[in-house]
């Protein structure tokens, strides 16, 4: 996920005659930008639009179920809006500590920090794994926020190829000694497949070396109880795995999780810049997130239906000729001939009442263009059925 | 605010005979930090205890204002719980415009974005603003998510002595030619003093330089309308200040803001990594940001409080022997004799049912130890005084 654009970097012409000059160079900047398609518009949505959502991160519907829309009323009610500080100060409420018990039990580890972010999460577990002497190897394909957090940690950063377990113990191999951390997700959040886990555990495993694992797009969707991809791969609670995640996809609210052993937790109390010096998420979307949780475990039927979607989308999307792989959990990739097609191709959906993902580079690690699908278990079936007649018929 | 402590760096000991090497390692630092007195303890807190905050940071009581609580409440039932995806997909919602479109109002800038929190929104703010080339500045005192952001942009950067133009002009001076942004506070977090913002901007904008200020503990205290300290300088809208703010303070509730010209805004939204790839704050936590704004901004009376109940706190502590200077705002900085002194002090107010906030060394930019009081306006008076009377009668 590059961050470089046409043009000249912002830093360039802030000096000048005139104290606008900088405004000037941005604004240059977004032209070119334009000129290469590469623009992006923020489109609000109303309350209870009718549109059809496969673009969405909502993966088991649960953002909308009463049981945890009411959660959240009843803590806002309790507590007033806000945490009023960061966790140490007045930001840790009985909500706070009851979700981190809840996802340490569900996650299958001795404990479990709650962030206000996934992306202040994955910061703050890299900070806390890897000092100067670390040497990071993070997979090809991995987030933006894991990319930062390895970047702003300081430690060397190898960059592996994706989802190879004999790539990983080759670059193992090539650093003998080191103090590493595998950085991967479980499931990618463009492609939506899988990472090889227990293969790669057993790699980091034989070789000493610590794996953190963002399990975003898994939680809910994967594993017993929908506990994940770290527990589908069987390595819940294992004492050289730490799991980190967003509350914010299946759970259907916001925030961040980071679950490993106790005395990382300790270490993250005391230590962890991104836990100390940030204010405590929200009781309600606490409460609420906890609400979520409980619903997620039992909710094998709404993940029975994720799969059946799953097929049923693949196999319209064969028929229309493309070559969709099929997902490992709820997020679909759709090769699109270029940026102008794929855009073209989601402009068209949402202007027939469906909601999908378009990536265009520098979204994607390797610079294609996709429409990006994401299922959702709450969507009635007819709306789904139109839905995907709506993204075959209105293909490039 | 230094993060190294007794005891060996993390990734020392990884590597080792054992997978839980790593941890044995957390523990040993676990127990150097306990010995030197530095360890920190999560204290949940229920709804509706009976504890008087002079720790949190909700100055004008406006997390727990009806009207805050039922906006909240509104767009829960209206939108669900999370916002389902980043803004550039299905994150944005008529709330989240609607806000934006009032914080620019009322900051008196053309655009203002809404962050998750309002650590992002300065990774955010920095990273766009500085490039490889730039000299960024930085006040010694900044808050954390400054300085995080500064030193993950890659720029160079240079600590500058605290709240001081003229040393401002001198470090400018000495770097001729060089594109130039200054990152300050404008009410400091923890001393709660004020930076001299119009005659840093005097120095600023005659260099040719950019000013970031995070506005956070200003915000809705200080200001016409309690906009905020850049407002109160009269640099509302100036075209090379840039505005970052924490919505969980005044506003009571959660996430962050950058406020600036159009191209900026621009800027962000097509290339700012933690506005793009962040999941969008949840609808009910922005909308009921939204009508704490709309309180705010007619909250005079409660303003005056806080100057009121400043002053009483200040002379109040000046009576039993403290030397706390007048605050800016509504935090209070309370030197105490040491880390110990300043613990026992804290926890024995704790005992009597009253919250202040205990700042100890690496907390503090200048490794000294301190109450940390902040005004709330919703108090009542009653247990205001109280809290008063704890506070002198626990001093060491
Ligand atoms: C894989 C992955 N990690 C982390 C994040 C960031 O989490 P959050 O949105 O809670 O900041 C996301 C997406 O938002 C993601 O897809
Ligand atoms: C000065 C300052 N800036 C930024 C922040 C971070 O804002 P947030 O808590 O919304 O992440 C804080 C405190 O939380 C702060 O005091």
């Amino acid at each position: 996920m590059s961050d470089s654009f046409p043009g000249e970097t912002v830093g360039s012409v802030i000096a000048g005659d005139a104290v606008t000059g900088w405004q000037d160079a941005l604004e240059r900047q977004s032209l070119a930008r334009a000129k290469a398609g590469l623009t992006r518009t923020l489109r609000p949505r109303a309350a209870g639009d009718a549109v059809v959502d496969l673009a969405g991160n909502d993966y088991l519907g649960l953002a909308v179920h009463p049981e945890v829309v009411e959660a959240a009323v009843g803590a806002l009610r309790a507590y007033g809006l806000g945490a009023t500080g960061s966790r140490l100060v007045r930001g840790s409420t009985e909500a706070h500590a009851a979700l981190e018990t809840d996802l340490a039990e569900w996650l299958g580890f001795p404990r479990a920090l709650v962030y206000s972010s996934g992306f202040l999460a994955n910061l703050g577990a890299i900070r806390a794994l890897a000092g100067p002497g670390t040497l990071l190897i993070s997979d090809r394909y991995n987030h933006a926020s894991l990319i930062d957090g390895c970047k702003s940690s300081g430690a060397e950063v190898v960059v592996a190829p994706h989802a190879d377990p004999a790539a990983l113990a080759a670059l193992l191999a090539a650093h003998p000694g080191r103090e590493v951390v595998y950085v991967t997700e479980s499931v990618f959040s463009v492609d939506g497949d899988l990472a090889p886990l227990a293969d790669l555990h057993a790699v980091t495993s034989a070789h000493g070396a610590l794996m953190l694992v963002d399990d975003a797009h898994a939680l809910g969707v994967l594993g017993p109880e929908g506990a994940g991809g770290v527990a589908a791969a069987g390595l819940s609670g294992a004492p050289d795995v730490v799991v980190t995640a967003t509350l914010s996809k299946a759970l259907g609210g916001a925030g961040g999780v980071i679950a490993g052993p106790e005395p990382l937790a300790r270490h993250l109390i005391d230590t962890g810049r991104t836990f100390i010096y940030d204010t405590a998420p929200p009781p309600s979307v606490v409460a609420g997130v906890g609400a979520a949780l409980r619903l997620a475990r039992r909710a094998d039927d709404r993940r029975a239906l994720l799969t059946t979607r799953a097929d049923a989308t693949v196999r319209r999307l064969h028929a229309a000729g493309f070559t969709t792989p099929a997902p490992a959990a709820a997020v679909l990739s759709v090769p699109a001939p270029g940026p102008e097609a794929a855009l073209a191709w989601a402009a068209d959906c949402r202007d027939r009442g469906v909601a999908v993902g378009c990536f265009r580079p520098p979204s994607t690690p390797d610079g294609s263009s996709r429409l990006r699908l994401t299922l959702n278990a709450g969507i009635a079936a007819e709306d789904f059925e139109r839905a995907l007649d709506v993204i075959a018929e209105c293909a490039p």
